[in-house]
Parts: structure tokens; sequence; C-alpha cells
């Protein structure tokens, strides 16, 4: 019916006849002509109704916006002087012969062109939402990069092969979302935190490689940028080692790139997981932001000052610093912002020296705390910061996670600050990286016992194995972990093909011989039956098309999101159910009153 | 690592040293020289292991079925006589240099090549079974389909936009899968059955041409082709009329069957309902069958014999014949087989006529009820037949439902039975077509109201709107199903863009303003902002590809498939669960001992 979309309409088809289908995206009389701005996914083109055609100007004087219209009519120039550069048919107009409303609208409740609604309003008529240019190329973009994915995997010998949503709940990770079962009375379903057991299935029945693009579900409290279903890029290799699998991953990660918005990433730098924690205080460094720390713990050990060496000399202490060139700019107040912003990761204060004249040592810097050092610590600062006149160099001193976060979001936050990008501590550019060589285990204070960095199923490196019984701490993994502009974009690991290697992955995270029957026994059955070497990783979608659009937030790349108290604004979920269905599935409310 | 699979090493890597993976699917010992089958999921090649390297021998000597093993070694040809012609590798074999054991296998529960297995060893060790080389075979085309289907719409301007999993609980249809919600004490998300409201939104939204591969759920009770989760292809576009959508999705089809698996499917004819079920009995019409229903209620009115008489008097009664040529010679063993047969569908009997000499009129004819019908039933029975000697006929009559149902399945029966074979009953093609014009509302007799034979969102045809009111029985639906060999591909319609005429067919349903308000709110609303005409259908992955690759059961091309008590035979869901789990979600069972 249509011969092209609105917003291809240019002039490659001057003095054509088209017939274009979409909505008034605004209408304007001028000069006794009437003006409509007609709008499909594609963009918008201008329609002039001159009044020489009576029915058909009739018809257009009914025209209000977001009518649903057809309209016939010829290509052709746009008078000079009212040409429009921001659109492909920014140099034609369409001269309307016939029009007909399809549908007609009520007024809606906004204009689709305000800019300042409430993600309350834009989720309850996310249907209008939808309609916005913005979002369309958000969903739009989404869509290609999905399928340059595809594209990319199948062209590489993956296989999309679907696992099951109805899965068995295993309550170790996060908190399953449950789905009782009618059929068997007091048992439920669960639906699938990832389909990480059921991909490594697949590796050990021989399909080799295999993909899905796939919801997961988590049902924890959100955080701004998580939802309860996101989308994961969900890949699984045999017989590729971690290097050939990091190799063709970023491969793919920039064919999608290049092809999706032009963008020609960089190669990946290949950061250890410890060099990462070392100079950024995180394990996915946003590299854009060029600020590092600087080590001083062991420099720190007998100063008569406490604050740095009570945590210089305690195990899991550790004391940075971080230089920012030019900040010794900064009012007292900034600073105290930033004091109160550190607060926010459990740092209890900020310490700070303003850098005056290098070449003077203690008297060339102004600070709260120099008075509290001695001359050779105040030395190695210098040096070790490679400090020049202007700088301002902040510390952290406390337990190294407590340094590493407080100190790890300042970086970023100066970075990011108008301060950070008027003064080159930040570089607008795509900033991709590999963390690799994770540690296999973490320790848990309270619980005292080590819990999977990764999962259970991840593979020690070569020659680790028997740290697990000596010194789980140092045990390092097959992991790694792709991060892009400070987000973690995916990750995955090299994992355990051997039953031998799995138990003693489960006897060091405490989990039974028994347990680790009722739960994954089909996993360690399998692995019985000459289970491959096998890898992958898993990416997630919503991140990466965030990525791409420089949208606010994931909401912006989900055509129907959850609120962040997992509601659905527009059909109202979750709701209540009928009494009935209850009772089919075997259970009740605690709270008969929640329902009322 | 791997220079090729196993099943692609062919003559023309003559003389070339590969590097292959796999399992040993057979070991045989045979003149001193030890041959491994090696198989991957391209299939399998002859490995050779000659004692003059002890140590790759000796290894050799350890390998066993389903050991993972990786072979180096040099392709050269079998010796003459020993070629195997059913396997791509089968003039070649490779000589094996190294032989590395990359993991060990125990003995597995049962040969891979045994195909007597019961299907629940099967599921239990679903794994192994998935390393069967038919499994291998049916999983890859699946992913081929898939692959072409999204090919064909992505050129033909669909985008992939994917829908909520945890959505809104509506109870008409099937019966929801539910998930309690943590957050909103007493409410619960449900599982959708299908994305049929999100994508009419979407083409609301304006995104014109949308698809998804997605899962749906139903819990209802498993016939032998259902699974409590399935596979949809999803479609929906803006603006097309039903004959060019039928047209598109014809194409998509045919693409679909050319590209996976060659075939050239016939162009599809068009059949109405009211056909269908006049000549076969069905919606879904095999039509490889080549028998069909003789009308015969006229005829029947004024016969002494009330078996025909009363359901030929009788509103909604009906009487047919089924002419099978060449059935005169059935036993009347086989006769008696099929009376019972027919009973399944609620036929009290089978009355039947062999025609021994059609030019002898009622002497030419042996039946025990021949003498209950008049000369003039019996002259038109035999006219409208087209009886000729040595046929029988067999006769239904009964309520129409249950007349079509019972001479519907006889049909099939017959057709497909070793005599409908022998006897040119049955044509072995692929037999598509397209039913059309379906009803737009069936009467519930029990509970006297009219349901919708689609869903409530299917338009009626143009200028039956007003049929609502006055004859909903006679009121055409915009509405297709395509059928493929008696199998229901896929189905769909054209939908209701305007609220006024989505009104009026709640209140053809019953559904009061305030019921319709609560459970389809969001959609009504949306409508009034200039929703564009718009359709679409859904295909089942799952039968397709049981039909493409003739599998005996969907369960055959679904990696992890529930049984038909809805277990997971490998993974043991669904499960019990924590009460801690339970008291999160603000449930508890009914039977607590269920859970003890």
């Amino acid at each position: 019916m249509r011969t092209t979309y609105c917003g291809l309409v240019s002039e490659a088809l001057m003095d054509q006849t088209v017939t274009l289908m979409g909505w008034a995206h605004r209408r304007r009389d001028h000069g006794g002509v009437i003006f409509i701005d007609l709008r499909d996914r594609e963009g918008l083109v201008q329609i002039v109704c001159d009044p020489d055609r009576p029915e058909m100007f009739k018809t257009a004087e009914g025209v209000r916006g977001e009518f649903c219209l057809k309209v016939v009519g010829k290509v052709r120039a746009r008078p000079a002087g009212t040409e429009n550069a921001n659109l492909v048919s920014g140099k034609v107009e369409v001269l309307c012969h016939e029009l007909e409303v399809l549908n007609a609208s009520v007024t809606p409740p906004f204009q689709l062109d305000d800019d300042n609604l409430s993600e309350t309003v834009r989720l309850t008529h996310r249907v209008l939402d939808l309609r916005r240019p913005a979002m369309q190329k958000n969903l739009m973009l989404r869509y290609r990069v999905a399928m340059e994915v595809r594209k990319f995997l199948d062209a590489n010998g993956f296989v999309d092969i679907e696992t099951p949503m109805l899965t068995k709940s295993t309550p170790e990770g996060a908190r399953d979302y449950l789905v009782p079962s009618r059929v068997h009375d007091g048992q439920f379903f669960a639906l699938p935190q990832s389909p990480q057991l059921f991909k490594q299935l697949l590796m050990v029945a021989g399909f080799d490689r295999y993909y899905q693009i796939t919801k997961c579900f988590r049902d924890e409290d959100l955080r701004a940028d998580r939802q309860p279903e996101f989308t994961q890029i969900d890949i699984e290799t045999s017989f590729l080692t971690e290097e050939e699998i990091r190799a063709m991953f970023e491969g793919m990660i920039r064919t999608v790139f290049k092809n999706a918005i032009g963008v020609d990433l960089p190669v990946y730098p290949v950061m250890s997981y410890a060099d990462a924690m070392f100079k950024y205080g995180s394990d996915k460094p946003d590299l854009r932001v060029k600020l590092q720390f600087t080590e001083l713990t062991e420099v720190m050990k007998d100063v008569d000052f406490k604050v740095f060496s009570t945590p210089a000399t305690t195990p899991g202490g550790r004391v940075v610093a971080l230089r920012v060139p030019g900040g010794g700019e900064m009012s007292r107040g900034e600073i105290d912002g930033y004091t109160e912003f550190v607060k926010i990761y459990g740092a209890k204060g900020l310490a700070w020296v303003k850098v005056n004249d290098v070449a003077k040592g203690r008297e060339g810097l102004q600070s709260p705390i120099v008075k509290n050092l001695h001359d050779a610590a105040i030395a190695e600062i210098l040096a070790r910061t490679g400090a020049c006149n202007g700088d301002l160099i902040f510390f952290g001193a406390d337990k190294a996670k407590v340094v590493n976060d407080a100190i790890g979001a300042l970086r970023i936050k100066i970075g990011h600050s108008e301060f950070g990008k008027s003064h080159g501590l930040f570089d607008d550019v795509w900033a991709p990286l590999w963390v690799v060589d994770f540690p296999m285990f973490e320790h848990d204070e309270e619980e005292d016992r080590w819990n999977a960095v990764h999962h259970p199923f991840t593979s020690p490196k070569d020659g680790h194995e028997n740290l697990m019984d000596t010194d789980p701490g140092a045990c390092i993994a097959k992991a790694y972990d792709m991060v892009l502009n400070g987000w973690e974009l995916g990750g995955g690991s090299i994992r355990i093909h051997r039953a031998e290697v799995q138990s003693k992955v489960f006897d060091a995270l405490k989990i039974t011989p028994e347990d680790a029957k009722v739960k994954f026994g089909f996993l360690l059955d399998a692995l019985q039956y000459g289970a491959p070497p096998h890898g992958g990783l898993a990416f997630g979608l919503d991140r990466l098309v965030t990525l791409m659009t420089k949208a606010e937030s994931i909401r912006d790349v989900i055509a129907f999101p959850k609120t962040q108290r997992a509601q659905c604004l527009l059909t109202g979920a979750p709701s209540l159910v009928d009494e009935k269905q209850l009772r089919e599935l075997h259970i009740r409310l605690r709270n008969p009153q929640a329902a009322a």
C-alpha cells in the first residue's frame, strides 16, 4: 500500500507520486495552506495541502495531532529558503492529492517533543512515549545490534539453541523468581538467572558452539540500571582457549560497533584484575578518566599520623594518593563536597594536599595533614605521584575495599565533572579493555567462608588446582570481563570440564557432596561422559545498547520496562489474581488482607 | 585449534594434515590396527591408529566409547572396497599422528545408536541423548529455520522488539503461569500466553513491522504435542490487508522450506472455513488424504430411519457420507475397528454400505442399513458420492460437531493407514493451504453465551460490524490460519483498530465496560490515539520444525523439553523450595505436607 516511508522521501523521488502512511506530528496553517509534518518510524516529511482540492482540503482542516493518515501526493522541491537540513526529506515536500484519515486521535496527554516528562508519565503512557523519535531510534538500533550479533555468530558457526524458562531453583546466586506448579503440589519452577548450566550441558552434548539472546531474571532490589528481566547475549564454545575466546568476542563487539553505529573501537588493552585494583581501585575501570592511584601503603607505615599508619600497618589495609592535575584551583567548598561524596563509600574523611611549589618541598604544600608527615614521606608522595605545581592530591587510607571503592568513585566523579572535562582529565572516546586473572574466591569475613567470585563452575588457571586446598585466596581463575567506559559489558570464563576439579571447588566453597548432588547432580553426571574443554561469556544487551545510544537509562532501550519498584505502569502488573487461580496452584496468601 | 569438523573431512582435504576434536563413537580393532569413528556435530570420520607410532597407539588402546579426543593426522583415501557412501567423509580416513584424550568417559547408560530407548531414559539422560546424530540434526535444522525466518523478516523491514515475560494475568484464554511478586504483597505477574496485546501496542506506537521469536506459556493439561513453554514466531504489521499479509507469509514459509530443506512448496489454495468444514469436517484439513465428505443432510430428512432422519431434521444436525474407493475389500473386523475409533469423537456408531454393483441399485449394495432407506435416498447417495463398484461408504449422522470430529478423524485415519497408502488415498506431498473467513463467534451451549473463535481483538469483515448485535453467529472475522499436512502451522487476523468496534466485540462477549477497563484498559486507551489499521499472525516454531524434520514428537526438536506431566527429568524441575523463599514471596503452601 505504502510506496516508501515518510522519513525516506528525498530528492531521489522528485516529481514522483508517493503513497505514505503516518501520524500528524504537527499541523500549521500558513497563507491559506495547511502544512502537516507526517511522521513514521523512519522520520518526518512535510505534506502541503492546497485549497485548490476542496475535498482533500476539508479533510486536512479536520486533522489534529497524532491522527493516523494516508497521503497520496507528488514530491516536489521546497521553496528556496525553507529547506530543513536536519531531515532526510528536508529539501522536498509532498503536494497532497489524496488525504484519508485512517484513524482519529483524541488530544494526547503530552506533546511528543516535550523533553521534560517525568518517567512516571512516560511509562504510564508508554505507547505514546514510544512514538517519540528518540525512542524509535533506540529500539531500532537495539534490533540492529542484536541482528549484527546474530550475523557474526552465525558466520562463526554458533548455533542458537533455546534453553528452558521454567527451570529449577538453585538459591545461591541472586534471588529466584518462582513459578508454582499446578501439577506437582508444593513444587515450584524458577525462572532462569542465566542459562549457565544448560549451555554447559549443550557443550557436553557436543553442539560445539552455542548462543542465545535470551531473557534472564533476578528478583533483586533494583538499582538504577537493573531490571527484573534483562536480556543476555549468552555464548559458549568448546575447544577454545581463554585467549582465543577473548580475541573472537573482541572481534564481535568491534564488528557490531562498526556496522551498527560506524564506530571503530580500538584494540583492547588486557589488564589483570590485580593491576586494575592497584591503579583504579575497580575491576571495571573507566579508562577515559586520566587519573590513577599512587600506592603509598609502604610509605605510610612509620608516619606519626594514625589515619595513615594504622591502615598501612594493618593486614588488608591500604593507603593511596590520587593526584589531580590542576586541582590546586579547587575551592575549599568543592573539596568539602568530595569529602561528603567519599563517605557514601564508607570513607571516614578525605585528606588532601595542594601543591603550590614542588621545589619548596614541605613549605610549598598547603594542607591540614602535612604537619603529621615526616620529610621522607612527603618526598615520596611528591616523587611517586609526579606532582606538579598547581596540583591537588587526595588520599585514601582504610581497609583496601573502602579505599578502592571511595577513591575509585572519586576518580570517576572528578573525571566526569566540568572541572575534569575542562582540565583534560577526561577523554571523550570509546575506552574498552579486558580485565583478566580474577581470583577464584573471595573471603566472606562475616561468615568466614570463601565464595566464588564468578560462579562455582569457573576453571582455575592451570597449576592452580591445588591452591584451592592450601591457599584459596591465591587461586586465580580463567575468568575475563569486557569493560567499556567503566561499564561491565560482559564476562565469562573457561569452565571446569573434569568432575574431580568441580568437586574440589565445591569443597572449597563448603558445598557438601550431598548438597552438590541435589543441586547440580545433573551437571556432575554430565561431566563424567567425556565433557569437552569449554568456556564462554555473556553480554548484557540492555547495557550494550544503552552505551551505544548514550541513553540516560536502560529503560530507554527497553520497549516495556519495569519501574524501580518492579511494576509495569502501562498494564498494571503485577496485580491481584483470582482465588481460584491460587487454589489450583496449591498456594495461599500469607496476608489475605493484602489482596482485599 | 581445530582445522575442520569431523563430518566435513572429505576428498577435498586429501593428503592434508587436519586437527579434529570429537567423541569416540565406535572403536574397532582389526588386524592389529585400531579404528576410531570420531564424531562431532557435523558427522563422523574414520581415524586409523597404526601401531608404528607406539605412544599414540598406547593412547588409542585406552580409548573407550564417548571419550573426548583431539586427533592430528593426515587425510588419505580409504582402501578400495571400504568406502562408506552414507558419510561425507566416507571416501577418506585420517591416519592418526597425534592422539590426546581431552576427557575420559565412564560407560554410558545406553548405546547412542540404540533406537529403542524409552522417552523416560532419553529425557533423564538428555545430555547423552542430544549427542545422537538425529537430535543434533534436528536442533541444527531448528536453528537454520529460525535464522531463515529472521533473514526474511529483516529483508522485509520487520524489527525484532522484545516484550515482557513478567506481565499481567488475564484469565480468560488458557490458564496462566503465575509469578508471585516479592515487592508487592499479594500480587502476581503472569508469564505471557502470547505477546498479542504488546504487539498491537507496538503497532499503535508506530513501529510498523514487528516480529519476535519468543517463548509463550500455557498451564494446560498436556496433550501429545503440547509443552508448558513453546516458541512462537510472532509477527504484526500495520497498513497491510488480509490478502497482503497472507501473500507475504506464504512467501516466508516457502522461502524457509526452500532454503532450509530444499523443498518447493506449492502455491497455497485458499479455502473458507465453511468450505473446509463442509468437505473435511475440519478447519485444518490434511489435503494429502484424497477423501471428502458428501453432504446428505437434506437427503435424509424424510427417510424412515431415525438414526439419519433425526439429525437431518434437528437444527445443528448433520448427515454425511465418506466414500472410500476400493474400501469394499475391508473386512468386517476392520470396519468394526473404525466403529470403535469414531466413538472416541462422540459418534454412537458407524453406518456403512459396500458397493458391489452400482448398476443394480439397492440390490448391488451390502449393508445393515439400506433396508431403512427409500429408493430416492439410495439413488442420491450413489449419485452424490460418485460411488463405483468395490467402494465402501461410511456415514456420520449426529450433531454437526460430532459428525465433523468423528468422520473428519476417520478420514485421516483411513488416509494414513496402510490401506489408504496402498489404495492411492494418500499423496505423500507437502499440502499447505490457507483457511480463511472464520466466524467471529462460537456459541457456548452450556453457558448460553458467545465466545471469540480467535481472540477478542480480531476484526470483523467490513460490513459485518452490525451483525455483532443482530446475528453474532453470522459475523465473519478477518482471520486466517495456515495449515500444512493437517497441522495448524500458524494463524492470525486483522485486528480491531477502532475503540468503538472493540467495545462492540466486548459487548457481544458479555464483557462489561468495567471488566474491559480493568483487563484491557491500556489497549482501549491506546486505540484512542490514532491507532493504525494492523494485523499479524503467529507460527508455532516447534510444530514447524517437527513437520520439517518429520520428527515423531515436538520433544525431539526441543533441547530440554518437559514430559507430559510437565517435569524436566534432567534437572528435576519443578522441585521443593526453601520456606524462606516462600515467606519472601508472601505465600504459603495449602498442603504443607506436600513439601515434606
